[in-house]
C-alpha cells in the first residue's frame, strides 16, 4: 500500500469508526466536488513577508494544493505576482471585490494571512464564499472571535485550518508521540521561550486595535508547544509582562511570562519576547527529559532526549501543511490543526492578559 | 610573582586603594594574629549529608585550612569522625557545651552546616565565640535574621562567608566576567532552573518551622544565578508556588517560579523544584548568548556561548570556597561571598513568599 493510500484508508477508518467522533467530525457535509481533482487551489490573502518569502515558494514544492489566486490591495503586487506565479488575472482580487471569489471554482482554500485583528472577517467572509479556511496563528483576537469563526465554517460546510506549523513536522511529532505514549512517563514540567527582536517601529504588530505583541505573536508558540507536549489542556495560567522599550511597546506587550498547571499536575513556565530572539522547548518527564531546539523555527528543527537523538529529517512545514490540509479536504477527513484547536489557544491568551491586568492573579480556566 | 603572591598583592592594593570601599571594607579589626599560621582550623557543625560526603573530603584536598574540629549531637558520628579524620578529642562538642569553642585556639572558623532554621542561632553563637564563620546557603530563614547575623560578626570582628559554591568557580566566574565586561553587550533575560527530586517523607526540608521548601533549598541557585550574570539587585520581583504532593508538601512549597526585574532592564524568569531534577542557566546578552548546564552541580559545570566552549578546569568547589576564605581571613581581605550578599538574596525571598502569599502580585524591592 502507498503512503498515500495507506493514509486514505488509516483516514477512512476514521471516518467510519470510533475515530471520528473522537475527532469532532460528524458530518462530511464539506466534501467537494471536485474530488477528483489532483490539487485544489489556494488563494493568498494577504501578500506581506510570509506570503511572499515562506508560503508562495512553498505552493512551488506542493503536491496536492498550488497557487490559484491572491487577493491584494497594491497592484504593483498583483502585477508581480501575477507575472512570477503565472496567475490568471481573473484569480487576482482586491479588498472592495474581495466576495466575489465566491464564484471562481479555481479557489477552494482561502488562506488568511492578514494582521491579526483581520482574521475573524476574513475567515467568516471566506466561509460565507464557501471556500475553506487556512487562517494563520493566532487565530484571531480573541476566543469570542474564533467561536464565530468556528461557527460560520460550520454553517458553511467547509474546513476551518489554523497555520501553526509545528504540528506537521516530524521531529515535533515525535515530541507529541513521547508525550502520548509515556515513553518517559508524565510530563512534570514544560519551559519554552519563543521570540525575537522586532525593532520596526511602524509594523501593526505594536498595535492593541490588530491585536499586536509579543503573546500574540510568539507567545501562542510556548502555548501551543506545553498544550502539545502535555497532551493536555491547561486548567490554571498566571503571567506578568514587561516593557523595556515603552515609546514602542505602549499599547502591546514586548515580553511575557506566564504559568500554566495541567489536570495531571504538569507545571508551564513559558516566555514569549519581541525584545530578543528565542526559540528553545525543555520538556521534563517523570523518567526523562527531551529539548528541542529550535522549536519553531521555519526550517531545522533539532532535537534531544535522555534516550537520544530526536532528530528527523527537515521537512518544508508550510508546503506539508498545505497538502496535507488539501488532502484533508479533498478526502473529506477532519484537518489536523482545526479552529478548535486555534480556540483553545486563545481561551488560555484571553486568561493571559487578564491575569497581566488583574496583576499576576491565578486565573481559572 | 606566583598566583599566591600576585593574589595577595591585588588583595594588598584593594585594601589600599579605591577598591577597598568598593568591596564594602573598611576596618580589618578581624585580621587574625596567627596570620602567619599556614592553615585556619575549621570546625564542621552538623555532620549531615553535606558535611559527611562533600565539606570533609574537600578538607582533605585543601591547602588553607583543615578539618580541626567537629560539632554533632550524635556520640557515635563524633567516634567515627575522631577515627576517621584524626580529630583530637578537645575539638569535639556537641550542642551543649558548644560555646566552649570560644576557647579553642585550633578553631578558627565554624562551618555552620545545619537546617535552614538554625542558622542564625549558630551563626550568631558563633561570632560571639569569636569565631569567622561560613554558613552553608540559604543564610537565614529571613532577611531579618541575615541582618541579626551580620551585626554578631561585625560586633565580634569576625569575618561571615556564605557557603554558596558557584562564585568560586571556573566557568561560573567567566559568566560573571561576560557580565561584567559586556562581552556581549547587556543582559536581556536569564532563565534558571533548579530542583531535584526529594521523596523522603522525614526531611526537615519540608518543615516550615525549619525554614524549608524548594525556594529556600533550591530556588536560591536560581536567584543567585540571576544576580550574578546580570551584576545587579533585582528590583521588582512576582512568583507563584504549585504541589502536585500535598501530603509532602502541606508547609512549604515544592515547586515555585518566580520573575525579575533589573534596573538595567533585565528580566528573570526562573523556577525551582523538589519535584524534578533540573539545573540550567540561559543568559541571553544584546549580542549573544551562554548557557551553563549543569549550572550548580558539585562538579562538572559545563558552558557554552554564542563565541564557543565555556568549559574551564574542574575544581573541588568547596576545597575552593574554604581555601579561599580561609586566605582571606588570614590575609586580613574580605570574602569573595560575605553575608552581605546572602541578606540580599534573602531580601528577595521574603519578597517571594509574600507575591505567592499574595496571589502572585508583583513586589516592589
Amino acid at each position: 500500500m502507498s503512503t498515500r493510500n495507506r493514509r486514505t484508508f488509516i483516514k477512512s477508518l476514521a471516518i467510519a469508526g470510533a475515530g471520528a467522533s473522537a475527532l469532532g467530525f460528524t458530518a462530511p457535509s464539506w466534501v467537494p466536488d471536485r474530488r477528483t481533482a489532483d490539487k485544489l487551489g489556494i488563494a493568498l490573502v494577504g501578500l506581506g513577508y510570509y506570503s511572499s518569502q515562506l508560503l508562495a515558494p512553498a505552493l512551488q514544492e506542493t503536491s496536492h494544493s498550488y497557487l490559484a489566486g491572491i487577493v491584494t490591495g497594491t497592484p504593483e503586487k498583483a502585477e508581480n505576482w501575477k507575472a512570477k506565479y503565472n496567475i490568471p488575472a481573473k484569480n487576482v482580487y482586491n479588498y472592495e471585490n474581495f466576495d466575489e471569489i465566491a464564484a471562481n471554482p479555481d479557489i477552494d482554500i482561502i488562506y488568511v494571512v492578514l494582521p491579526n485583528s483581520m482574521h475573524a472577517e476574513y475567515t467568516i467572509r471566506s466561509a460565507k464564499a464557501g471556500k475553506h479556511v487556512i487562517c494563520e496563528k493566532p487565530m484571531a483576537s480573541n476566543a469570542e472571535e474564533c467561536r464565530a469563526m468556528i461557527a460560520a465554517c460550520n454553517e458553511a460546510g467547509v474546513q476551518l485550518s489554523i497555520g501553526y506549523r509545528m504540528q506537521y513536522e516530524p521531529t515535533t511529532q515525535e515530541l507529541i508521540r513521547i508525550g502520548a505514549e509515556r515513553d518517559f512517563g508524565g510530563v512534570r514540567m514544560v519551559t519554552a521561550a519563543a521570540g525575537y527582536r522586532e525593532g520596526r517601529p511602524d509594523t501593526w504588530k505594536l498595535k492593541k486595535a490588530m491585536a499586536g505583541g509579543a503573546m500574540m505573536d510568539m507567545g501562542v508558540y510556548s502555548l501551543q508547544a506545553a498544550r502539545y507536549a502535555t497532551g493536555e489542556e491547561p486548567v490554571s495560567v498566571s503571567a506578568q509582562s514587561f516593557t523595556s522599550r515603552p515609546e514602542l511597546y505602549s499599547e502591546v506587550d514586548e515580553t511575557t511570562t506566564f504559568q500554566l498547571t495541567f489536570p495531571s499536575g504538569a507545571i508551564a513556565n513559558l516566555q514569549t519576547s519581541h525584545r530578543m530572539g528565542m526559540n528553545t522547548l525543555d520538556v521534563r518527564y517523570q523518567n526523562g527529559w527531551a529539548r528541542l531546539e529550535p522549536f519553531q523555527a521555519y526550517r531545522g528543527i533539532q532535537g534531544v532526549s535522555s534516550r537520544g537523538s530526536l532528530d528527523y529529517p527537515v521537512v518544508n512545514q508550510q508546503a506539508t501543511q498545505m497538502d496535507e490540509d488539501a488532502l484533508s479536504i479533498m478526502e473529506g477527513t477532519a484537518v489536523r490543526v482545526p479552529g478548535e484547536e486555534g480556540l483553545k489557544d486563545m481561551i488560555v491568551v484571553d486568561a493571559i492578559y487578564a491575569s497581566v491586568a488583574q496583576g499576576g492573579s491565578t486565573i481559572t480556566l
